[in-house]
């Protein structure tokens, strides 16, 4: 009888990781979603997309709550031990991360609103690129966290260089329009705003690369490379 | 005799909360002067400080695993319930945030190593008093968490007004620079992101006072709110 019963428990608590996997998935899934509107709002100019994502930032906050409460209930009534304990904490923290992501796509969208009522500075052609490339880091750092999966949390770490490619060529491109016309400064300081947060996003897919990696292997990656941002 | 023991036991957990207390209470104050040290190594010109601030983020980041190992030990062998386990996983919360406002503080510090390079753009006014201000946000944001204080908590929510008024009118002045002498722009764009940080860990001591008022109150504070970001 213990048997079956301590079966039970097992599977019960198997059950309870997939149902926050599932959770994590979905949340991932909205924020990921958050960052390309964000994009395409400007890209588009199309202002109702960036209302829209500010407004469904409500969903991604509430979710952050109701994910949160699942890790506490977990913790409080499985009382996990070791590396099921670490994977739960690790969940909390990498939620917290989803959460400020969604509010970094609410932030793009309050710099779009302002770009889109006044003329276009220039065609974005490396933005949507960098956009790409940092939602993908996100969807991956995450996905290595759902899979254990070490071999995609390095390339999420190694991924962060291509972003920061992208925003020292963004930078140095609105530089010269800024210097050759002064009257763009404000708009090209606004674009460069927003490229700013998509670094941070994708610093954020670092942190949560990192904290997979430091999860499975106990090696802390922060503090092997230094801190690099522009 | 179980009476006895169940005190120890409850004494021992006591400790336990206190120490970890400590331990927070220690990181805060190292990253308080990390902030406080990078804008010293801009307005004093003196790159070594900053040097010193990028090294000594080594210190925050073992200690930042410490805190986080320390609270995965309460939780597998204390196995708190309720109260407990909610100021625990918190602390792990703020743990991750206070890491991160060392590493802004890093990134100031590789913003002041390229300025001072170059000609003082103008005199510092503002950006000390912004730092003074988060400074003490986050000194405030965490006080409010080890003495459990929602006054302070809600303080800190208050304070960050002030830090995107000093944002606005820095980046208001920078802009009068750029546009009357180009020449001006790229150290001008440079200070605009130093002040940009010193904002971001503003919004982090933001983020810790919100912790603390949904720890003790279970308001979603940050719901309730616009995200306001220049």
């Amino acid at each position: 009888m213990a048997e079956t019963i301590e079966g039970h428990i097992y599977k019960t608590f198997d059950l309870d990781l997939k149902e926050l996997k599932a959770k994590l998935r979905f949340q991932g899934e909205l924020v990921e979603s958050a960052i390309q509107n964000a994009v395409k709002a400007l890209t588009e100019r199309r202002s109702e997309i960036a209302e829209k994502v500010i407004k469904d930032d409500d969903i991604v906050n509430l979710k952050e709550v109701e994910i949160d409460e699942f890790c506490l209930k977990l913790l409080a009534l499985r009382q996990p031990a070791a590396r099921d304990l670490r994977f739960i904490t690790t969940a909390i923290k990498i939620n917290y991360d989803l959460e400020r992501i969604g509010d970094m796509a609410v932030n793009i969208c309050e710099r779009v609103l302002e770009l889109n009522q006044e003329p276009q500075l220039k065609p974005y052609i490396d933005l949507p690129k960098m956009t790409d490339i940092a939602q993908n880091m996100v969807k991956e750092a995450l996905d290595a966290f759902l899979n254990e999966d070490i071999k995609l949390a390095l390339k999420v770490t190694r991924d962060d260089e291509k972003v920061d490619q992208f925003l020292d060529q963004i930078f140095r491109e609105l530089l010269t329009f800024m210097r050759q016309d002064p009257g763009t400064i404000t708009r090209a300081v606004r674009v460069l705003f927003l490229a700013k947060y998509l670094e941070r996003m994708a610093d954020h897919a670092v942190d949560i690369a990192e904290l997979v990696l430091f999860m499975m292997e106990g090696k802390i990656i922060r503090h092997l490379k230094p801190v690099q941002e522009k």
